[in-house]
């Protein structure tokens, strides 16, 4: 699928979700209350595994706790400067402790379930990235661009310890929005072997060939950088095997193992 | 914030996600080919980490197909009769194949990186939610509704067996999609204690005690299910404590470990 150029069919949401590419440079003005609202509005309007709303929402306001969050986050200044930044967090940890609050026990033969499961996290993950991207979008809608921090996920200890969460929370989400202070360039998209029928279509030698070939042009059209001859081998230097996945491997381990173990 | 009710802001984008609830009976009319092939768009379109695109969707044609995942998704035959059903693969996969394909031992010093771990699942399923609510709400753009089932993380070994999933790939996210049978319900949500400022607001006693009540009043308006005496009580015994959420924790575990431990 040709995933750069137009789709077939069109309105102001798919035109919207078809224009976006991410915002790092933001206009300094802070958004309205009535632009938050909305927004949040929307986020918190978004399906919910059973209708749990497995998630909560930071809304990260000071100045301090953002600059702190530019570090741990793969040193990224942008994130201090965003007049606005959402953490949303997988979170079992308020049902745990409304069942807690609600004496299960009472209603139990047997010992009631306290353990937290990565069953449990990967729901609530998807809850809150389900929010996240219903925000995105909603931003999106009244100009407000938006790009996401993966690297939430790194230093785990330091960020829980600066955002005080519990052990049923885990940062799925971290993004940041502002209005663009500049036009933003469209991105290009590689588009191959995307959408499998059926199964799951494991590349040929040939079609691995084709993809490198389409990133290569997409990405790298001036050329490789130096060191590398081919685009996956620029992506696994640059990203696979860099010091801040290494990080984010090591952090997300220790967020899940935190999650499963509990309370200590 | 009330959620139940309208926003502050409005257009066209955010009105189709608030009123947006899920469809689990379906008009059996297949979608168009544009439809598919704008809302795929749509998806692919969406941000992704680094723009790897750490995803692939699993477009679920065969009938057959259809039939076993209803049934190995906790026995639910509405995902049958979906007119179209999307799998949204977290997939780092596809990048280990290109990475040993385009020979990233000729780049390394050392040992090329092969272990795949937590933070890449975390950071790839995070790619294929973004991209399956960004698919759910050009859905509804068109006035096709959809339902996620986040009961694929169950009966793992099977799923991955049906589908030819290979160790690096886990299913995030699956939806269904087709135009709503019936008009659908507004659907209530809780908005107490959902967003935070700057750090995590864990609930005191009297708290907890107003986001029990207001569960009640919104989802079991007419009473609590025989047994239990509070609406945290029921998420307990429906949810947490069931036998569907213990499979999903014994899955996901297999899914996580399979992940990490690579090929056999």
């Amino acid at each position: 699928m040709d995933v750069t150029g137009p789709g077939p069919l069109t309105n102001p949401t798919l035109e919207l979700i078809a224009r976006r590419s991410s915002t790092r440079t933001y206009d300094p003005a802070p958004l309205s209350g009535d632009e938050r609202d909305a927004i949040l509005h929307a986020a918190l309007r978004a399906p919910t595994a059973g209708n749990m709303v497995l998630y909560s929402i930071i809304e990260v306001d000071e100045q301090a706790t953002k600059d702190r969050l530019a570090t741990l986050c793969d040193d990224q200044p942008f994130i201090a400067a965003a007049p606005w930044v959402l953490l949303f967090l997988a979170d079992w940890q308020k049902w745990t402790d409304l069942f807690a609050a609600s004496g299960v026990a009472d209603i139990e033969a047997d010992a009631p379930r306290t353990h937290v499961g990565h069953g449990d996290l990967m729901l609530a993950c998807a809850d809150a990235i389900i929010a996240a991207q219903t925000a995105v979008i909603a931003a999106e809608s009244l100009g407000i661009g938006s790009c996401y921090i993966g690297d939430v996920i790194e230093n785990g200890e330091q960020v829980a310890e600066l955002l005080e969460l519990p052990p049923h929370t885990f940062p799925a989400a971290m993004v940041c929005f502002g209005r663009p202070r500049k036009p933003r360039a469209p991105i290009g998209r590689y588009g191959r072997n995307l959408v499998h029928r059926d199964r799951y279509h494991r590349m040929t030698g040939a079609e691995m060939a084709e993809v490198a070939r389409e990133l290569g042009e997409l990405h790298a059209p001036s050329g490789l950088p130096q060191g590398v001859t081919s685009y996956p081998q620029a992506v696994y230097r640059r990203k696979f095997a860099s010091t801040f996945m290494a990080e984010m491997n090591r952090s997300a381990a220790w967020w899940i193992e935190r999650w499963t173990r509990g309370e200590r």
